[in-house]
């Protein structure tokens, strides 16, 4: 099956640059933004993705729908594109991107089976593809091929297996180093400045964890505008871990870390708007100040 | 106060290696090993460290009293020393270098005092010092400078304030990091193992997270033999960070890891017995298959 035009749910700080590298490539992608925010719609205009009216002229005119979604969104997307194939008869090839457990994504699978349509499990590891080379699109399940082809338009795809969940499971043990290990760091720091403890701990770590301290410093200031959408995929890690009978608690702590930080102002700060100047330290401070103003 | 000779609770793999370094320094250090096991009897030996019958012929000649256990036992180690305190009417300086929460480092602080004698909060961070350079003793409270003597005998004792509570939330926030980190990848790596996708996340571990594998590699065949023991160390740290209003979960899941590690065979080796050829992947087979058989 050759891909004609692509459908994008939805055009946020991911999806919008993924859709981008596509249009760029040269292949038009479409997007419906219904109940989407102004920043969503004006992301998608930046990224010359057209948008269509409905979910059913979309799955009229896409081969392929992405999406690309915060974990507790993918199920309700994949039911209105399904209601969508189902009205207007059409076939298409679903691929759910998000950071969800391989049981949520065995589910989001059945409902667009349901629908008569193909689903293929991905995984995105990294950050939006503005530059090559920095990400990857990690796919599984038997129709993994046809999305497959987007290769030719600049993803990097790569497909792992033929079973649904494959893919998933993968990005979830990769968020659970990577987000894990800032949502404990954040913790930490947070604690140690608490105690009064900041300043000998950053010490003790400039010594003996200089590794750790310098990616706390690159990680963690960047990650409040994201917090939020973070506290999502914890849990959907926390439920994969559940499933393979190891503890979730880790990653239930983590997406309460992620609540946390998401209550400050920081989180109201969006990648673009966030201030670039702010040093770790500072981060740690402001979250300190909210964690005593309510208790 | 000029100290003549230190006791030690008791001369496990921390604390032999801590008598050794006194000992070979020029300070008599002396320990009492009721109920302890053949194993600690024998690493006292090892270390030169004089065995005494009782509590009472403790406190009678040490003027400064090491308590280096796990954590579990902190408090009850206080109570048998501050009941033979008052049975001798003897005084000491006792310093807790446990790895316990401040909360707990108050409560084994007021055990030592209401018996009349001096209580300094201590947190050794780095391996048993067997070479110069790699372990810091750091210490709190107003009588910290009687355990700073121990600097001429060979031990790094960094005094960092005058409250009790300073050192041992120090220690807390810094294994926070590393035992943290340590429990979160080993968890992470069984995930992978059990869905089959250890192999593809250790090629995108390989490509984008270098340093974090490079980290496991090292540090993690070398926990089986102490999880045991961070069990408690892991429950300290959720009880710090529940003091301080943050969520406790991470470290109770950590807790829950390190428990999980001890039901193994793994557990049952010791730091010099362990199989020192055992890859990283090794072991997480074993720890694997050890999950398996239990569900």
């Amino acid at each position: 099956m050759a891909l004609r035009e692509v459908g994008l749910l939805s055009p946020g700080d991911m999806g919008h640059v993924v859709g981008q590298v596509l249009v760029d490539n040269g292949m038009p992608v479409l997007t419906c933004l219904q109940g989407r925010s102004e920043r969503t719609r004006a992301l998608a205009q930046k990224a010359k993705i057209e948008e269509v009216a409905s979910y059913e002229e979309l799955v009229r005119r896409a081969d392929l729908i992405l999406s690309i979604l915060v974990p507790a969104e993918a199920e309700k997307a994949a039911r209105l594109v399904s209601e969508a194939l189902r009205e207007t008869g059409e076939k298409a090839v679903y691929v759910d991107c998000n950071a969800v457990s391989p049981a949520t994504a065995r589910s989001v699978g059945k409902i667009i089976e349901e629908a008569g349509s193909l689903f293929v499990d991905a995984g995105i590891i990294g950050p939006p593809p503005m530059r090559k080379g920095t990400t990857r699109f990690y796919a599984s399940g038997a129709d993994a091929e046809h999305f497959a082809q987007l290769r030719d338009y600049g993803l990097e795809v790569r497909v792992i297996g033929c079973e649904i969940g494959q893919a998933s499971g993968l990005k979830m043990v990769y968020a659970a180093l990577t987000k894990g290990l800032t949502a404990l760091s954040t913790e930490l720091l947070v604690a140690a400045r608490q105690m009064g403890l900041y300043r000998d701990l950053l010490e003790e770590f400039r010594m003996s964890q200089k590794q750790e301290y310098g990616r706390m410093e690159k990680a963690l200031p960047s990650m409040p505008p994201k917090a939020r959408r973070w506290v999502g995929e914890m849990e959907e890690i926390a439920k994969t871990f559940q499933d393979l009978s190891l503890t979730p608690r880790i990653y239930q702590g983590a997406a309460e870390v992620y609540r946390f930080v998401g209550q400050t102002t920081l989180a109201d700060e969006t990648p673009e708007t966030r201030d670039k100047s702010r040093s770790l330290e500072e981060m740690v401070e402001i979250l300190a100040l909210h964690l005593t103003s309510q208790s």
